[in-house]
C-alpha cells in the first residue's frame, strides 16, 4: 500500500488569526479589502502545493463592544468569501477554494448558483463549509432577534443541503450537447427539475447553470457535536477537527468515521483535517518568543472582553498587575469547558490579570518547533490515524505562512508524505475524493429510483 | 459648454441576444460556462471603452416548454452574474461591471456584502440593476408560487433599496485608519448601526466591509411603467430605455428627468441609456443580410413559443407556409402592446406563419447600417436628447461586438462624442456620477438628522 499523504488546507484572515495579529509590525494597513493583497497570500498557499484556501464567514459585524473589538477586528471588515474566491480563481490555477456560508441565511437557490458559478470559473476548486452559525448578531441582520435552536438549525441545514445538492443534479453531466446540426442546445430528457417541500423550504424548478466540474463542491463541516457528528457522517467531504491532544483527536477520528457505513459511505470518502496553530521558528523557543512578542501585543480590554464572554463574568473592576482572586471563578462552565478550564487555570496558577489576557489562548494549541519538529508532529498524527490532514491557522500572515510553506512543505515532501506538485487539478482530486454522480443517472442505472447522493 | 459625451453599455449574454445566436456559424459550444471565452468579450468591451459590461439575469431556468428552448436556451445555463463579473474583474481594469439582481429574491444584507465586495474587488466598478423580477417561475425556486403584484413589488424594491443604501453606509469613508499606534483599527464613532423595521425587512446589525470605492454601486433600472418611472427618479443612476421611436424617446427622457427635482435629484445625475440592437455591415443591406441568416436559424418550434407567450394564442395547428387567417387574432393584447402590434400586423400583411416565426423581432428595433450611418443615428439621438447613452446588445458575438469596436468606436471618438480612452478609473467616472455621501457624514453636518441618499 502506497505512503499516506497529507492533506493540507489553510484558514487564512488578512493579516492571521492571532486576536493582535494586525498590530504586527508586518501587517498592512489595507489588507482586509485589498484583492491584491489576497492573491499573493493565494499565491504563497499555491506554492506551498496546498489542498485548500479556506475562508471563515459569519454576514455580521459585532454591533455590542465595539470600542474594544476595534482594538481586535477581525471579521469586522472583511471582503465577501464567495466573491473574494472567485477572484482568488483567476490568480492560481490548482489550489482548492472554499468558504464557510451558513444555512441559517441563504436562499439555497442562490448559494446553490453561487457555488455551482464558483466551481466553473475555478475549474472545479469550489469547496462549502456547512455552518448553520450560532452568533444571534447575525441572525438579526437577517429579521430574526435569535437563532432557533440547535436541533432545528441543523434539521435545516440538511434540508438546505437535500435541496441545494438536488439543484446540483438538475442536469446530468453530458446534457448540454451543443448540437447545431440538430439543433439543440440540450438534451431535454437530461434536464431534472427539482420539486421540493419540506419543513423550511419550498424549491419547485431548476438550476439555471450547468452541473460543476466537480458534480457537488466539495462539503466541508466542524462537526464537534453529537448532532454536528451525525450530519457530517452522512454528508461531509472533509471535516475540521478540534481536538488538541492526539489521544482525543484518534478518538474522534475513530468515532466519526465510524458512523459513515450506516449511510453506506465509504470512511475514505471524508477526511479529518486536524486544526493547528502552527508557528515554525529555528527552535520552538525562538517560534515561541514571536508569538509571546504578539500575545503582549493584545490589549487587555481585549483580554478581558475574550474572557467576559467566555466564562461570562466580568473581571474588568480588579487590577491588571495583580493575581485574581480565586472566588471569582464561576461555579461551572456554561459554554466551551476547555475555554472555562484555561482561565481558571491560571487563575489557579496564580498569575496576573494582564498576564490572563495576554496569555489565554481559547484552548488553541499553537504548535512552535523547528521546521523538523513540526514536520514529526504532522507525520505522528497522520501515522496514527489522528487525522488525514490538517487545516493550519497561521497567527500572523504572511510570515508565519511562508514559514511554513519555505521550511515545513520541503520536509514533508522529502519524507514522501505530502505531494511534490498537484497531480491533479480539482479539489476532490487534491483530496483524494470521488466525484458525487448525479442521482437521476443512478437513479435510471437502477431501475428509475432517484435517491440523494451521499 | 464642452461636447456632450456618449455613455455606452452593453448586455452580454453567452452568444449575443439573438434567439438563434449559439447556432452562428462563430457560436462556441461550452461558451456559457466558459471563464476565459467572458474574459475575452470583456477585453473587447473594454478596448472599445465602453462604460459598463452588463449582465441581465433571471434566477431561474425556464421549467415549461423545455423542448422547445432547448433549441433557443438563453438562460438555461449561466454564470452567476456577481461571480462571474468578479472574475471580470481581474481581466480587466477599467471598464465598469453590472448585473441585474432582483429585490424579490435575495436577502438585503447579502445582496449588499456582494455588491460592495465586488466594489472593492474591482477598484470601484460596480453596478447594480435593480429588478422586482415578474416571472413566476423564478418565484418558485425561492418558496412562493407567483410573485406579488407589481406595486407590492416596487414597495419592496424600495424598502429593500432603503435597506442595501443604508447597510452601505455602515462605515464612514475614513472609519478604518489602522493606526498601530493607538491602537485602533477603525474609530468606533465612523461605526453606524441600521436598525430598520419595514413592512418587508427587519434588519439590525452593521456591513462587515468597509464603504467601498464607489461609496455605493451604479444604480441601474429598466422603468418603464408609471411606477417604475418613479422609482427611478427617486433611486436610479442610470435607466435603460425602450423606446424604439426618437420622438418617444425624446419624451421619455425629458418625462424621467422632469420628475427627478421632486426628489431633491439634480437631472444630470441619471443617465437614459436608449436600448438598440446593432449591426454594422459595409451598408445597411449587407448587415440586414447577415441578420436575416440569423433569423432563418429560428426554428419554427420557437417562433411558435414566442408567439404563443406574446400574443396568447397557439397558432401551432397552423400549416407553415401559409398566411395566418386573421381571425386568429385575439381581440386585444394583454401583456406588451408593441409584441402584439407587431404580430397582429405581419399577419394582416399576409405573411406565412414561418416568416412571421422568423421575422419577429419582438418590438426590438435592429438598426442596420455602415458604420458612419450607425455613427449618425447615435449623434442624432444624443443631440436630440433621446438620451445620453446607449445600452447595446450585440445578437451575435463576438461580430457584431467586434464590429461595433473596430468601427464604430473611431468614428464616435473621431466626432468628440465618446472617450478617446478612459479618464476616470470607477464607473462612476465614466458615466459623470457624484459619488453618494454617507448619510451619516451628511446628517453630522445637517446638525444631527440622518436622511437617506437620493
Amino acid at each position: 500500500m502506497s505512503q499516506k499523504q497529507l492533506a493540507i488546507g489553510t484558514l487564512i484572515e488578512a493579516y492571521g488569526l492571532h486576536p493582535a495579529a494586525w498590530l504586527a509590525e508586518e501587517a498592512e494597513p489595507g489588507a482586509p479589502t485589498e484583492i491584491e493583497y489576497f492573491k499573493n497570500i493565494a499565491q504563497i498557499c499555491e506554492r506551498g502545493k496546498f489542498d485548500f484556501y479556506f475562508i471563515a464567514d459569519t454576514p455580521a459585524a459585532r454591533t455590542q463592544d465595539v470600542e474594544t473589538w476595534a482594538r481586535s477586528p477581525m471579521y469586522m471588515n472583511q471582503l465577501e468569501p464567495i466573491t473574494l474566491l472567485t477572484a482568488l480563481a483567476g490568480a492560481t490555477s490548482k489550489i482548492g477554494l472554499a468558504a464557510t456560508a451558513s444555512t441559517s441565511f441563504y436562499e439555497p437557490y442562490n448559494l446553490a448558483r453561487l457555488y455551482a458559478s464558483l466551481d466553473h470559473i475555478s475549474g472545479g476548486r469550489a469547496g462549502w463549509n456547512i455552518v448553520t452559525s450560532a452568533n444571534d448578531y447575525a441572525a438579526r441582520n437577517f429579521g430574526a432577534d435569535r437563532l432557533p435552536p440547535h436541533a432545528k438549525r441543523y434539521a435545516k441545514a440538511k434540508e438546505f443541503y437535500d435541496v441545494v445538492t438536488a439543484l446540483w443534479d438538475t442536469w446530468e453531466d453530458d446534457a448540454f450537447v451543443y448540437d447545431k446540426e440538430e439543433g439543440y442546445n440540450f438534451l431535454p430528457e437530461k434536464m431534472h427539475m427539482v420539486d421540493h417541500e419540506g419543513e423550511f423550504f419550498k424549491v419547485n424548478g431548476a438550476l439555471n447553470i450547468a452541473r460543476s466540474p466537480q458534480g457537488y463542491p466539495v462539503i466541508l463541516e466542524a462537526g464537534a457535536s453529537e448532532t454536528g457528528k451525525e450530519f457530517a457522517a452522512q454528508t461531509a467531504e472533509a471535516v475540521f477537527g478540534v481536538a488538541t491532544r492526539i489521544e482525543d483527536a484518534i478518538a474522534f477520528y475513530k468515532d466519526l468515521k465510524g458512523r459513515m457505513p450506516a449511510y453506506g459511505r465509504n470512511p475514505d470518502h471524508l477526511k479529518v483535517l486536524a486544526g493547528a496553530t502552527i508557528v515554525v521558528g529555528d527552535s520552538a523557543e525562538e517560534a515561541k518568543a514571536r508569538f509571546d512578542h504578539w500575545q503582549s501585543l493584545i490589549h487587555p480590554d481585549v483580554g478581558l472582553l475574550r474572557i467576559k464572554q467566555d466564562i461570562e463574568t466580568d473581571l474588568s473592576d480588579l487590577p491588571l498587575d495583580e493575581p485574581v482572586p480565586e472566588d471569582r471563578i464561576p461555579a461551572e462552565a456554561n459554554h466551551h469547558r476547555a475555554y472555562f478550564d484555561e482561565i481558571a487555570g491560571m487563575i489557579r496558577r496564580g498569575l496576573t490579570l494582564r498576564e490572563i489576557c495576554q496569555q489565554y489562548t481559547r484552548s488553541k494549541v499553537t504548535i512552535f518547533g523547528s521546521p523538523e519538529e513540526i514536520a514529526d508532529m504532522m507525520q505522528e498524527w497522520l501515522d496514527r490515524e489522528a487525522c488525514d490532514g490538517f487545516m493550519i491557522t497561521f497567527p500572523v500572515i504572511p510570515s508565519t505562512l511562508e514559514d511554513f510553506v519555505e521550511k515545513v512543505v520541503p520536509i514533508l515532501q522529502a519524507r514522501g508524505i505530502f505531494r511534490e506538485d498537484y497531480t491533479g487539478s480539482t479539489l476532490r482530486e487534491h483530496l483524494g475524493l470521488p466525484r458525487p454522480e448525479n442521482r437521476h443517472v443512478v437513479a435510471s442505472a437502477d431501475g428509475g429510483k432517484v435517491v440523494a447522493n451521499g
